[in-house]
């Protein structure tokens, strides 16, 4: 009966993966390496002197405090246990169990969800809704003046989503915290689907917190992501213990140990790299979505697109799922059995997908896919 | 530059290692196969409708829901990032921002660093100090009444560590939970050192909640860990967000995914047998510990001793550090030299270890490598 935990096989490991949240996060062959070295429980702490971000062996504390606040553009980098543990941490610290803070409508579910753990109270930034379900930098002025309005004090952070998970809507970050910074407002970069996949610098973009995503983009085993905290804050949210004196209380003493560290240091020269060939991606990605649109469908969000993160409205899958045999299942089915996997089962009328690091001729596969598919119901 | 970060080996990959960190995270062959099909970032979530404990492929579903509660002996279980991470979830829940708890004097420094996180005021139960270092369980009593008098309430929270991870001492839990029944005072059992080494059942205990590590215990990759909560605070604990009606709000919506749960899963058949042979591992390390005695170092807590993890006072060998040419690194360095790793360099006075899962004849190797070392320097 336990055995069937065992030697589970992951069905999907050789289809072309197109899910948001596997395109990012598919290993390099270093970090597969590492992976047997490190794969122990909690193999980093072999020679651990009671801080994660200071051991030497590996060279965790290298990778921490020079190439990490180097790639962010950000002076104090800890490791947390992902994008969103990092999210809390700041609100956490700078909440202390109430006020106001603003965040984009697009923002990931798991901002709110830290804030209402952080006892937070978060407001919104609307968006343009369909189609292009746009953010307007100069709204969060408004939000701003809503809150001072309300509460007679201003938001204690704001949150911007970098691109936000669902349209990959990259909004213009500088020109939100020029405002941030009139009003005195920290901000806070989401960056899950930005930080390892194309150039994202806190610093020049005026955030004051920037978390990513190992797991989402650093080509890392999970559970894992980085935060990033400008000078002045660091004292806030990195706090000391007051019985314990290296260790900090939002990250509870120790955060991300064993593959997950080992594989985002293993993946890092080759992430940083790619990062580079961003163009590139992005040239990719309004390729496909030209293509699709030109079999009837519609990208929703920014045009031109200017990120991998794509998210399609398409009447005609929805109306031959009205009446295939496999109903709102046919397309997963069809997809599925073209070792084509990501497009939720189920979804045919709004569903995104993420063309990033896949090959162009993988790409053109998946097109040639849809093309197929459509004719074959017309 | 970053190349660095690439092809790190693992210098004590091949040692024999008795740190109490690393023995019980050791990973089974089963854990490793799971490393490579599942290394890529978010893997589990290929098909996750949203919740990863409710994941069918791969079967995370009937693990926490069914293999896992049962292991424990208590109702409901989630996956965490690590043992804190639950006592943090625990603690969060319950307090709310303020109040008192309890907790024993050898409670792990995570414990004391959550109860901080979470604005809970910490108070503990004295220890015996030297050399039992033991812990009376009607002390809770005490120390209940002394939080009643000042507060005028009971605390929110009682801790008990099964065992503490610095003596390895397991204290009456039973008894200790029939006093926090009597108080009304839910009871926390961290068992980062016992769940997934030895018989641990949350029910049989009294215990209300309990926790667990993956990468300490339970042959995982870190960080991972498992957080049982009895019948009653489930809808406390697991509370649902306001406003995404499936996701858990002290679980951030969403914990370990990738090679951690995987590995945790693939590793749980082996583990569920050894904690059957706990009885061998106990008469191992009293053997370990007799042994070492008769060199003329002294084990310090509960006698005969009931856990791997072991405490060693050496006033002889640190008399040697005094004169030795690498003066209180001379241990270290004789053992290193011996591929046996684990006891921190520059400890000779005190260090702990471990013998768990250690066969008898790699034990044997250690007893002779400290019996040379006392020789050579006498």
């Amino acid at each position: 009966m336990l055995q069937k935990f065992q030697g589970v096989k992951r069905s999907t490991l050789n289809a072309i993966n197109i899910s948001p949240l596997q395109t990012g996060g598919k290993l390099t062959p270093e970090a597969r390496e590492a992976l047997l070295q490190w794969g122990d429980g909690y193999s980093v702490c072999d020679f651990c002197l009671g801080v994660l971000d200071e051991i030497k062996t590996p060279p965790i504390y290298d990778f921490v405090h020079e190439a990490l606040p180097k790639f962010l553009g950000i002076e104090h980098v800890r490791i947390t246990n992902g994008a969103r543990e990092g999210m809390f941490a700041v609100m956490h610290a700078l909440a202390q169990g109430g006020g106001c803070a603003v965040f984009d409508e697009n923002a990931h579910y798991s901002s709110f969800i830290a804030a209402e753990r952080a006892g937070l109270d978060a407001r919104t930034v609307p968006n343009s809704g369909h189609p292009d379900y746009g953010i307007n930098p100069d709204d969060y002025a408004k939000a701003f003046e809503e809150v001072k309005k309300e509460t007679g004090k201003s938001p204690l952070l704001a949150l911007l989503t970098y691109p936000d998970g669902n349209y990959g809507n990259i909004v213009d970050a500088k020109r939100v915290s020029k405002i941030c910074q009139e009003y005195d407002v920290p901000l806070l970069l989401n960056g899950a689907y930005a930080v390892g996949r194309m150039p994202v610098n806190a610093k020049d973009m005026g955030a004051d917190f920037i978390v990513g995503s190992g797991h989402k983009s650093m080509a890392s085993s999970g559970p894992i992501g980085v935060l990033g905290v400008r000078d002045g804050y660091e004292d806030i949210v990195f706090r000391k213990s007051e019985h314990f004196k290296k260790k900090e209380v939002e990250m509870l003493g120790c955060t991300a140990r064993g593959t997950a560290i080992m594989t985002l240091m293993a993946s890092f020269h080759s992430v940083v790299e790619r990062v580079k060939r961003w163009d590139e991606e992005v040239r990719k990605a309004q390729w496909f979505s030209a293509q699709l649109e030109d079999l009837g469908l519609r990208q929703l969000g920014d045009k031109p697109h200017q990120h991998d993160l794509l998210f399609f409205e398409a009447q005609n899958l929805y109306e031959i799922s009205q009446k295939a045999k496999d109903g709102r299942y046919f397309l997963y089915n069809e997809l599925k059995a073209r070792k084509i996997h990501g497009i939720k089962p189920g979804l045919t009328k709004h569903f995104k997908l993420s063309t990033f690091g896949l090959p162009k001729k993988d790409l053109q596969y998946v097109v040639d896919a849809f093309d197929y598919i459509i004719k074959k119901y017309a």
